[in-house]
């Protein structure tokens, strides 16, 4: 199967260098075709802004969503646009790997996100009806496809526990494994976490790598995280809410899982 | 009072660059200093890497904290990130206003979050014993200060309800409200937010225009949100678990909500 890890750390000397390394050495060995977009190595342009789409500038209003659709459509994208979209397309399995910062992606994996992600790739996808608001959440370009999120927190396990500090790990993972993975179509694995990196020592990084191992031994094994798929008659349309007798009485992030 | 308004969008002729100018303008006019923060004007480096550090390179490995560390506590701090700082501790209530790309705040303000807030800025700050966990949530270099949200969304009211199927908003914004706001020790507002902005007409905008005018002139009246502070006796140290007593058998992010 081809895989694409699109990773983010500055330094490749690191432990999650070390895990990107690996993942790609694993893959190959069991017989997968492996990309990787190193985002730092790469250079990658953060910031989306007028200049992401080729088209001559008209002096009008810049409007991020009309230009990346018009882009799109007319093949104007730039080209460090068209060729993630082109691996994403390829791909049967994305791994997004990263160090947790400030709860989130590094900035320069978000910019991936919000640049690669146009308006008819990744949303402005599908008919709007009564009973359908568009291909989105569980159904889009990417459907069919898988993602894992592998990602490294300085953080103990216990800080991101149900009661814990920094919010439930599922709680804080939702806005990217449910609003930028599951979105454009992708079944989402279990993400795959690294607490309190900073007390890794010999042993320990054994014992991560060889659970890494068997998470991509079992990439196409492992049971997709049960998000409900927006168009299959959980939601109201266009409210986009949960039905009544759909998780009753029950609100937060865990009701979007069956 | 000083307000510091950190705004991210790449077209003045927005919606967001009117109503960011709309509240520089009332902010001045109600006797305010302010300074804005034009993140896509300034180019704002996003991506944080060695070069953030004017120390001189060693060939060691690169480590974020620790070289975030070391230029903090030496003023080897790149001048961009230094400048930001100074305008953190100046004033008195910060805003940030960003349009909601992809359920966060855009990439370029994501990096500049992860660059101005320095080891030793924002974290990293304070002692670590059996009573308290550093100064952070609620407590640190920050504290006595406020901060708001004012964030646009294309999406509906009610895809962001509380079953609604983007996540409740509150839920959203909680890495960002709580893990970049509250953490280095701001009082955080309620959020303002304007929804489905593709279908803001005059009479809306005005709408909307007013509302924002009255949260502005109420910046220093509004009650915080009463999120739980790390050290105030209802967590649990050093594992940052809410006590049994606290919210007793409640998970999710609200529980971190007095």
């Amino acid at each position: 199967m081809n895989v694409l890890i699109v990773y983010a750390h500055p330094e490749p000397r690191s432990l999650n260098g070390s895990l990107k390394d690996f993942s790609v050495k694993r893959l190959r060995e069991t017989g997968h075709t492996v990309q990787v977009s190193d985002l730092y190595a790469m250079n990658w342009k953060a910031s989306l802004d007028a200049s992401d789409s080729l088209a001559p500038a008209t002096g009008d209003r810049f409007d991020p969503s009309l230009a990346s659709k018009y882009a799109f459509e007319n093949g104007l994208q730039s080209a460090d646009i068209a060729a993630e979209q082109a691996k994403l397309k390829w791909a049967d399995a994305v791994i997004l790997q990263f160090p947790l910062w400030w709860f989130s992606m590094p900035a320069i994996m978000k910019g991936w996100v919000e640049r690669v992600y146009a308006y008819g790739f990744a949303y402005g996808v599908g008919e709007h009806s009564d009973a359908r608001w568009g291909d989105r959440y569980g159904e889009g370009t990417l459907a069919g496809k898988r993602a894992m999120l592998v990602v490294t927190t300085g953080g103990w396990e216990s800080h991101y526990s149900p009661r814990g500090i920094n919010g439930p790990i599922d709680d804080v993972l939702f806005p990217i494994q449910h609003g930028i993975l599951y979105y454009p179509g992708l079944d989402v694995l279990p993400p795959f976490l690294v607490y309190r990196t900073s007390r890794i020592d010999e042993a320990k990084y054994t014992e991560v790598r060889d659970a890494l191992g068997e998470r991509l031994d079992n990439l196409w094994k492992t049971t997709p995280i049960p998000f409900r798929p927006q168009n299959g008659g959980d939601y109201r349309i266009p409210e986009l809410t949960l039905k009544e007798d759909i998780a009753p009485g029950r609100t937060g992030l865990g009701v979007h899982v069956k």
